[in-house]
């Protein structure tokens, strides 16, 4: 159907097309990491064409498909729908991209495509329950707004996913996002949220729900959110978030190189952990690169499927240092201290390091 | 006291630390030229250290130096003041940095440093009465919270602007944006707001507003934010916006090029223009990347400060283009077509050229 993406060759430096992908595609500045919910600005965005101009008064929701009775709903009737909350860290499946060597060449993040939200709308559950499922439905897709080209292929944004998984209570047609109607840029009016899940899977200016009796076979499921070991080799789909922690990096920054310089003494290193497969299980700190390690100690536990806080004492001396962080969660995934390489550059959960020189207090 | 930027050789790519700062500081996605106010999230971003936590409830603002009385508010005191509002588009100094030819080595802005916001607040002018200027004052500096390296000088970022400019009735301390309490990122829990000033002399996070009885002589002032022509000639100050148009890209994009594809037929090109020298005068259009440029029509001119519409009818044939668009102010001012090069890469506001493939409807 289409080509992976390229690999840039060895030493190859960031072209402007990826740069006029970061200028859009904006990760999170890592200090916001402090917030138990990201701010509006301040959680990632990733927009895979333009953000679209919805009309809320002519917008509609049609569910329909393989099901008894197909649906079309206004955004009023929708928000008279049973109303949930969940508070759900998202993360791009392309996170961490640029850090891979060789890189594939795409939206270049480096580690910052994650924020945590809270999202408010209506269970998908009981919207499709209320249209009949019928024996035999396999996949639903959720078809958004925005249109673009992608790889040569002409396309809305659409993402299939199992029955099984829409059914899960915990997955929303959201119309709102920290209290306020979805901004733009976050899919306004309606969008997906399924937590656990990369971000692709979150569909935003959703218009179609569309409940199919065979395997979704579109692009962003079949092409482009796959792990691809070798060009030719079998491929597996991109699903759930792996774990990562992520430090808020200490000190202050240069304001060219975002080096870090730290007053030494009794430092408080802190940051989040999450994980899509289980709850965190456990954090430890390097302060020596990834040669040993330490445990951190874990916040609270909140609602499932938002980070967890976590902190570290350290008892910075004068010299140089490479911080390091690492997650592991209670279905026995840890982040790996190597690069975890693949062809399009999704799921590197390898860990964060960040360089520091302590100076004399 | 510190060195230029440094200039990137021919041909040089993107580097690393650039991508670092572009990951961070986010530009907005053109698309959202289509709002009148910049939604949250959309406006363009610039950080120059760490965003700073600050604790409302312990955060007093002073106004102290050169006056008859000094004064320390509390923010709900300040938000007891006389209280106005304004809509202002505010861009990034370097805006455009990254297309310069040879490149100087900084935030690397394509096109999307800007954004247009309602900003509330008190007016300065009035405070400063209060405290009572004394005779002899020169400039006011202003301290943020933030605090980094930047060219080897420890900083806050303070900023110094002359009592006149100072006085004007339109130039706020704002603490709400687009109606809501500061975001972090934007200020919170307070700001100045500089109509028609490039984006240094709109410092957040003020702790501090000190009146001089000399010229302010810090570091964004006299190294960071000049003019500079040749390495060791004279220097002139930042300031003012120059004019500049931006335009919707049409169609759709590629995702990972950006490149537009347009359907043949009658097309509306739209987008912004705005000068803070003096009203917008005129905008024009190229659809052949600059050779000849007709009128475009303006929208209704509404507040002084803030960017205005302009629109323009392109019966578009089948082909491949340059679109281009220009804009000239009441005072004469007009975007140039060739690059105004110089070593920080700092008001460059040469025309946007956007490459757009017109395919048969």
């Amino acid at each position: 159907m289409s080509a992976n993406a390229r690999i840039a060759e060895p030493d190859e430096a960031i072209s402007f097309e990826e740069l006029g992908l970061a200028a859009r595609n904006h990760g999170l500045l890592l200090e916001a990491l402090r917030y138990d919910v990201t701010p509006i600005g301040l959680h990632y965005l990733l927009t895979h064409y333009d953000i679209p101009a919805v009309d809320p008064g002519s917008w509609r929701l049609r569910v329909d498909g393989h099901v008894e009775e197909p649906i079309t709903l206004r955004l009023d009737e929708l928000r008279e729908q049973p109303r949930a909350s969940h508070t759900v860290t998202f993360e791009c499946a392309g996170n961490g991209r640029a850090k891979l060597s060789p890189r594939p060449v795409s939206q270049p993040w480096l580690d910052g495509a994650v924020g945590t939200a809270t999202w408010t709308g209506t269970p998908l559950a009981a919207l499709l329950r209320t249209a009949g499922v019928r024996p035999g439905a396999v996949d639903v897709a959720f078809a958004g707004a925005d249109h673009g080209l992608e790889r040569g292929v002409e396309q809305d944004y659409v993402r299939g996913l199992a029955v099984d998984d829409c059914l899960r209570e915990e997955v929303l047609l959201a119309y709102e996002m920290n209290g306020q109607p979805l901004p733009p840029q976050h899919g306004f009016p309606l969008r997906l949220v399924v937590p656990g899940w990369y971000g692709m899977a979150q569909v935003k200016w959703l218009t179609a729900v569309t409940v199919l009796d065979r395997p979704f076979d579109g692009f962003q499921n079949e092409i482009a959110y796959r792990y691809v070991e070798t060009e030719d080799g079998p491929t597996k789909p991109v699903t759930r978030i792996k774990p990562r922690a992520l430090m808020i990096p200490p000190g202050m920054p240069d304001f060219m190189s975002r080096e870090r310089v730290v007053e030494a003494g009794a430092i408080t290193l802190e940051g989040r952990a999450w994980s899509g497969w289980a709850p965190i299980a456990q954090v430890e700190v390097s302060v020596d690169g990834g040669d040993t390690w330490k445990a951190a100690e874990l916040g609270e536990s909140g609602e499932r499927w938002a980070w967890r806080h976590w902190s570290f004492a350290w008892d910075a001396e004068p010299g140089t240092y490479w911080l390091a962080v690492r997650a592991a969660d209670e279905a026995g995934h840890v982040q790996p201290v190597d690069q975890p390489w693949n062809r399009q550059g999704v799921g590197n959960n390898m860990v964060q390091r960040i360089p520091v020189t302590v100076r004399p207090a």
